[in-house]
């Protein structure tokens, strides 16, 4: 037995509340190595108070192997406790009949068990609601549409920035070039959301800032002067939630951009303005050398966004700078009804303030949903009490790792996808914000070689993982472009440049997702290979039950299924390459 | 290479922040599997804008074996980074020459590095000073001793309850006995902890309760009348100060008392009560059906703490609640000035309410000091926003297992207490509250069979540790106790019945302790098995280096050492069993 492999950690993604009275414990062991784990679990206190109850150790229920990685096996069960309190170890056999007891202190023989005190079990020692992950519902039944505000519609032509190009969507966009969108164009196009049956809009930065996308915002409590004003927001979000849309803003806390007020303070007044210590600030005068290179500096005299002089780092640990970011994030909740926050560089910013953005966002909406962008293991920030998901770049990675760069295995991407899974409770991962691509990425169909089948089936893929879909705005008609500014396009409104058969995919898609909702949020996976690169998945929530099929292999492959609830070039019992069909079991 | 036992867990105690500039990194693979660790870590930026700047992955740094366990090797290395922004990933070099790269998202090859981008990298974002273990660093320099108040010493009769005993510390208490014990009695023995030499003071409950332990708090903000009054304990306070001893109390917030009148309030009143959302009720009226066996009732309709139907579980989820226990942990800092909460059953709360009493005390002093209760893994607790330690039980549990009952071997115990110390950041491991027994348990000199040797053995051997040493009140006079209420026996005064060589001894071991304050508390520890049961370990802090030698068989053993500073049984180049020697190198 591997037992250097076999891993638990209380009060983490391995041992949580899933709801009021039920934990979740999984336990990791080397792959391939254990043949079965039973979990030995009970009220603590019965141990030493209740002689005359049967102790709950030699109870032992079996855990269920749940899925694999490129090195582990993980195990889970679910279990209550009417005292809600929790003692717990669990018995391991391994394939060779060998036998052991893994405790909180370590291992012991598996005959041990009626010497073990409450204090060598692995401990919940309270079932506090009030700590556990608390998933605002609703998200389980949205999929997301992101836009670009600066490209999706123009509709005021009166607030167009001074050299507005004219709107064409085959352009490739400059890194400076302003092409007039507005918050009057999304509103004016809210029923093309409706008809193609998204329930979210998430939208990249709407405050004042000098750029094309407002990343370095100069007042975060206004709307930036080309995009509209606080009327029109007002109007936009009333109109949205009118149609069943949340609306989901972007939150630049790490930063600001140098025009803001603040820093201009700074830049004027040195170690004598009151904005001082609103930085990180090293040495005064706030000085950097400029380069060629993206003006990039590795001499400024303060902490600035990745080496931006034009993006001074804000101090999170000073309470005036809380104050004043609180300030913002439930200012927009007070008086504009969002519906969430997406957090720029939200990893660079301390858990201190994390904790009390959570608190102060929640306190005014219960059920507001508090989206990082994370790109690395983000456990550290989904304890429940800071985000309630990160963007799951991670994930998609390995996904378009697999359908889309063949840089790795059918294998390997389960493996991918399966360690991630493992790295977070159940709940987050039916929070996390899958994405194929955005603002920061190429588009999924030019990664995909305008292959229209391709980018069918990595999206039906994308929408049947745990976790909540979003798209980016155009890939409903087709839209292409290379990574930034060419992901940046004006939306193509042009109907000749529009791919309608994409459009309507894209409508069954959705409200596929949004039908199947409790069941692919919730679902338990199961993966099957069926063969090489003709991959399977199966989720499951009660008698509820869906497969979904894809071949990534350059053969048709026989395939014989009824109930069809969304298919594409599955035909004669075929399911061609870049193929893929999903049916209810 | 056992792949699977390589594990490493971003922002925990196996990678944080242990002073504003240092992070300590840690690695945990398979025991005796691996040879080398190197860490790469850099400003994760520089990868990608620095093209001119030589890439961090081009210089591995070896990292250092620190300890080893049953299963597993742990290696360690202090790194900085002046951007405060730090991607960081493992080359891994197996005794078989294998040689792998560890990262975020698995194991790559070596070879692979430059490959990697700043997202494959573990990381940690920002040092963020804010969230890092922030250490009370008077702690390192105190040696507590712990009082329980009623059996301390008796300096006002007129405060005696009724049938109070006469004080002869041979009798074996009963469990509702008492014996007049006050703050009186402490206040007028203060000089004789100032001759012993320790220089903190851990009192168990002192708030009015009907119990002589005081567990079954009826009021938090009056002082028990059987032990004094507010003005006296105000003295006491002032007088321990004087003399540069802290004080600490213990919070008994898990639950009240029947007695207090907001439970009161709840059995008249029901679900009409006020205080009826307090505590966890889940049927009215509150009953319970008492049985023989010490009054533990597995029916009633309220959560209680264990089965014991007198101490019905306060609802921390309350913010009504939250207000009340806080403003009585504030209170007895504001207006009394305590140094330090002792938190009884500190585990069953929830970590909400704990961060909240975190930052509630540490706003008024922020050295204040916060020890909970818990006697398992603690990990949960100790990231630095809820406590500074736990009572170290898991860790002088196994001391016991092997000096005192023997169940254990040499190597197990060092495995035992190793992997208790990789358990938590090193920080932590300073600040652990390390006690022999305690009123919970039976006493050291009982559990010694009475072996002076022994015990000074133990003592030491504890005094050497990381982490701080509490004794319990008369150890210093050689006081003997079976387990509660036998453990609870009257001080012992009578001269004629004090050890004054265990005094004496004490009296050394403390002022040692106190003297190699900071190389005892900070310093890395290194493990020594001279022989079978003679075992060692040095401690070094910079140039500071101290090695104790403790005999634990049966045989005198050859030992030529110099620079004593502290022995017992150490004579003529020999080390007598149960003997044991601490010298400079």
């Amino acid at each position: 037995m591997n037992l250097a492999a076999i891993y638990h950690r209380p009060e983490s993604e391995m041992a949580y509340l899933y709801d009021e009275e039920t934990m979740h414990i999984r336990l990791r062991t080397a792959r391939a190595d254990i043949a079965a784990v039973s979990l030995i679990a009970g009220d603590p206190y019965s141990l030493r108070s209740l002689p005359q109850v049967e102790p709950f150790y030699k109870r032992p229920v079996p855990m269920q192997l749940i899925l694999s990685d490129a090195q582990f096996d993980y195990w889970q069960i679910s279990v209550t406790e009417p005292k809600r309190r929790l003692g717990y170890a669990f018995f391991i056999t391994d394939t060779a009949g060998e036998t052991v007891l893994y405790t909180d202190k370590g291992f012991v023989p598996a005959t041990d068990a009626w010497l073990m005190d409450m204090n060598t079990y692995f401990r919940m020692p309270f079932f506090q609601t009030i700590d556990a992950f608390h998933a605002p519902e609703w998200v389980k039944q949205t999929v997301w549409y992101q836009i670009f505000p600066e490209r999706f519609a123009n509709g005021d032509v009166s607030n167009d920035p001074v050299g507005t190009k004219s709107w064409r969507s085959t352009d490739h966009p400059g890194r400076q070039d302003y092409y007039g969108g507005d918050l009057q164009g999304i509103l004016d196009h809210l029923d093309h959301l409706v008809t193609l049956g998204v329930n979210g809009i998430y939208l990249n930065p709407i405050f004042k800032a000098p750029s094309n996308h407002k990343y370095d915002t100069q007042d975060y409590l206004e709307i930036d002067p080309d995009f509209g004003d606080k009327a029109l927001f007002k109007a936009f979000v009333t109109a949205a939630h009118a149609r069943g849309i949340r609306v989901m803003l972007d939150a630049v806390f790490n930063h600001m951009g140098d025009t803001a007020p603040e820093w201009q303070d700074v830049m004027t007044h040195g170690a004598d303005s009151k904005y001082a210590q609103w930085f990180h600030i090293h040495e005064f005068p706030v000085t950097y050398t400029a380069t060629d290179n993206f003006e990039f500096a590795a001499d400024a005299t303060y902490d600035t966004f990745d080496y931006t002089p034009h993006m001074p780092k804000l101090n999170t640990a000073n309470p005036e700078v809380q104050a004043y970011l609180l300030n913002i994030a439930t200012y927009w909740i007070r008086e504009f009804d969002i519906d969430a926050w997406r957090l720029d560089v939200a990893n660079e910013i301390s858990h201190h303030f994390w904790k009390q953005f959570k608190q102060a966002t929640t306190a005014l909406k219960p059920d507001f949903y508090i989206l990082g962008e994370i790109w690395h293991n983000s456990q550290a920030w989904l304890h429940g009490d800071e985000f309630s998901a990160v963007m799951n770049y991670t994930y998609t990675g390995a996904i378009l790792d697999y359908f889309i760069h063949h840089k790795i295995t059918a294998t390997a991407m389960m493996d991918r996808l399966n360690q991630q899974l493992m790295r977070y409770r159940d709940q987050t991962n039916q929070m996390m914000f899958n994405a194929l691509d955005s603002h920061d990425t190429p588009r999924i169909k030019t990664l995909a070689g305008d292959d229209m089948d391709l980018v069918q089936q990595v999206l039906a893929f994308t929408f049947v993982q745990p976790g909540v879909p979003s798209i980016y705005y155009g890939t409903e008609y087709g839209m292409t472009g290379e990574n930034d500014p060419d992901d940046r396009k004006p939306m193509v409104w042009e109907p000749a440049l529009q791919d309608q058969a994409m459009f309507a995919f894209m409508q069954r898609l959705i409200s596929f997702r949004r039908e199947q909702a409790p069941l692919l949020s919730e679902g338990t996976l199961t993966w099957h290979i069926i063969k090489t690169d003709v991959v399977a998945l199966t989720r499951t929530l009660g008698q509820q039950q869906l497969t979904a099929v894809f071949n990534a292999g350059t053969q048709a492959e026989p395939l014989a299924v009824t109930n069809v609830l969304l298919a594409n070039q599955y035909e004669s019992q075929h399911l061609a390459p870049h193929g893929f069909v999903i049916y209810q079991n």
